[in-house]
């Protein structure tokens, strides 16, 4: 399993994911989920990925080998626009579909893949787009600020209470890190290092890419913080009234 | 869909159930699924159900009329211990799926079901069970004070982070109330109103139950400060270092 996370943000875009990989529990891998291409002053693009490894390894070696849209061979360092970045992505998963579906179909296996895009180019404003297995995408809006692949449950009533379009980019850091650590807690199939990818509006270069891993103080702070925060806020409210009233003190 | 989620707390049970039944999204009804067994001074029983509303409520009915258990016909109201108790709902299930199963089968319908099952019985302890589609059930410990059943993943965390088995009623009823605010908000087929039994330990009788709407002034208390606290906690955090050195402020 795998989780990914992106925020659309009106300062810019902070990209998360894991590095868990698994064929059954007794097979674990760290393999990066996410990929970046960056070219200084022009673009920065990182592509996350949920879903079978093999079909994920597939659509990004098509995506640096180039993939065919309309007339042209595009890759996401020649790709003029965003819009035209998901395009690129979604007609790589489906290439990887017309190669490997029949086969998988045949064996029982499910095209299983889901990508999160994000990045922006040139003049074009900062986009993020969920890319799915059909190769159509959707793409976060100001109304709905996030987007998340993988298992998304865990981590989404905080994103759901918290964020906002106009949430710094400082604060989304925090917010998809607590996601994240809902979602370690709950789900053994989602686990460290993770990496994070920060992108500031119109620089046009990368601002902060770290992979966090254990002994990361700062992410072990949050951790430690937010399990006390919770706990305080809970005890913090008020008793109910009706339970009282039927069961007596306690 | 349906959230119930049980606590096993060293003072007794609490039980939480939603009441959306859903047959698509353009088909939405209220339906109980918690069904209380009461004879004061002997014994309390509480079920919760997830699943085939036809599967759950053909459970339901066979409890109510008796269910062969070795050689005798039991129901809750006679069975003599709380481990008899999960046996006879398990019966109760398997002789559902010999009956309906093959045709549920053979129309392409999962045998979809799941409950809890929490209680007290004469002079034995409280007890909290969840019983399987195949009959079989596990049981909560003071390890894992908490049993959940249908759309589970968004009400974990909060349980995970700050149930214990030592937590007390008061404490626990604020935290199923967090749990299931948390499942109201992301999922659409979990739905107000919510039925909440609230047992303590030895008495032998219900002691609190409550069915509880939108228009409870508590209720909305909890989900108010709740989404205050959460925001207010995530902004107490301390910035991540490693971002400032990285981007400047901002």
């Amino acid at each position: 399993m795998t989780y990914c996370v992106g925020l659309h943000l009106r300062d810019g875009l902070v990209l998360l994911s894991d590095t868990r990989t698994n064929a059954g529990v007794d097979n674990i891998s760290i393999f990066g989920k996410m990929q970046v291409e960056e070219i200084a002053g022009d673009r920065v693009l990182a592509v996350l990925s949920a879903g079978n490894l093999a079909i994920t390894q597939a659509v990004w070696n098509r995506l640096q080998e180039g993939v065919s849209l309309g007339n042209e061979v595009l890759t996401l360092r020649t790709v003029t626009s965003m819009f035209r970045a998901a395009q690129l992505v979604g007609q790589a998963v489906r290439e990887v579909f017309a190669a490997d579906g029949p086969t998988l179909k045949a064996q029982g296996v499910g095209f299983d893949i889901s990508l999160l895009l994000g990045g922006q180019i040139a003049s074009g404003p900062p986009r993020l787009f969920l890319v799915y297995a059909a190769g159509n995408f959707i793409e976060a809006t100001a109304d709905t600020p996030f987007l998340q692949i993988g298992e998304h449950k865990y981590g989404k009533p905080i994103l759901d209470r918290a964020l906002e379009h106009g949430t710094s980019l400082e604060d989304g850091v925090k917010l998809v890190l607590v996601s994240m650590d809902s979602t370690l807690r709950s789900n053994l199939t989602v686990g460290l290092p993770i990496d994070l990818l920060v992108y500031r509006a119109d620089t046009l270069s990368v601002g902060l890419r770290r992979r966090i891993t254990e002994e990361d103080a700062y992410f072990r702070g949050v951790r430690e913080r937010w399990s006390a925060a919770l706990r305080e806020a809970y005890l913090r409210l008020p008793p109910p009234d009706w339970l009282a009233e039927a069961s007596g003190p306690g």
